[in-house]
């Protein structure tokens, strides 16, 4: 391998890590949109994700160009085809972002959350900003030991997804079925999200060490 | 490239092909079971996905062997990564068609679905069915042309889907918020099943023409 080549594997690596930064703050920005029904910062996240889907198109065909352009040894090779994996779970995340957005815009002026959720919706938002700052940390540093906290921080958004559940489907819940069908979608894209952030680091795990991927349940 | 390494590649095909027909035959058993709250058929489809888990992920142990062995071509590696991303797709789909089981099996012995939203199962089964027959066609034979097909499937879909959201929100709806969100994430589940079917068929036709992948939003 070249030096070139090597220095092209870390641009790349390099727009990964901004990728993840992207949609890091997509979801914040839906957090914050989606608690204070904040138009402008919901209509700013759709926009975006237009950014992030073009960013991962060319960083796919990047990847292609520089599977075909020289023979990249085994460990280039694993990493080349994670990073392809890895912008597609971006991209997905993204997707996510964008839906919890069109969501929140879909009810605006009203606020899609009621109050006895506000605090389920911003513990949601901090596990998934805190996923996604992590996430972005492994791609960078290729540190598979930051793993187990992501790992951690995604049971703490699959509990608060099954709470929400229970939630509304109690006798207490009197905002109806709308309101309801609106909170499980919601919480089923954070979920989803930090799901997708736990694929990348496994991603990033097997290209490390070269260990097939252990996959996780996602759609 | 030897005549082995097509032939590897012939079979790797057939797999793929092998793994979408087991992902129609879950989605179909799943709106049998569905229907008629027929447990022991939920049962097999939750079973059956371990099987097409493993299927999945020895294919691609085999597409990254087949990547590293030999230098492929331009056109076999498009193949192989093409590959590598339908496998992906169809993993997913498999994924959807055992949350469609286990939410049926939650409710059992009771009917997920009440009585004025069966035809539309019926229905969102039935295109599920098309379109997945054709996506292994299109698989077997590179076929791109049956793409057309499965994309006006895929907007009926969903049409569905919407359809739905509008009568579990009307007041007419009586069976209340559990009901309606269980037959909201299974339509989700009907409706993301064709988006990855769409997706799978864009993979190949990518594959086929060397044109960019044409993304559609998927989580």
């Amino acid at each position: 391998m070249t030096s070139a080549y090597q220095e092209e594997l870390g641009i790349l690596n390099h727009q990964l890590v901004e990728i993840a930064n992207l949609v890091g703050t997509a979801m914040n920005r839906d957090t914050k949109a989606l608690l204070t029904a904040d138009l402008t910062r919901a209509e700013s996240v759709i926009q975006d994700d237009d950014r992030i889907d073009a960013m991962t198109s060319a960083l796919e065909e990047r990847c292609f160009d520089l599977i075909e352009q020289q023979q990249p040894s085994d460990r280039d090779l694993r990493y080349l085809i994670g990073a392809l994996r890895i912008a597609a779970s971006l991209e997905r995340m993204g997707d996510l972002a964008r839906h919890v957005a069109k969501q929140m815009r879909l009810r605006y002026p009203r606020l899609t959350v009621p109050d006895e959720l506000h605090s389920t919706f911003t513990l949601m938002g901090s596990i998934a900003e805190a996923i996604v700052s992590k996430t972005g940390e492994v791609i960078r540093t290729q540190d598979v030991t930051l793993a187990a906290d992501i790992s951690v921080s995604d049971e703490e958004m699959d509990r608060l997804h099954r709470e929400l559940f229970s939630i509304v489907m109690s006798n207490d819940w009197t905002h109806g079925v709308e309101a309801a069908i609106d909170v499980t979608l919601l919480s089923r894209y954070y979920e989803r999200y930090a799901d997708h952030a736990v694929s990348v680091t496994r991603r990033v795990i097997s290209s490390v060490t070269g260990e097939p991927y252990a996959g996780i349940a996602l759609d």
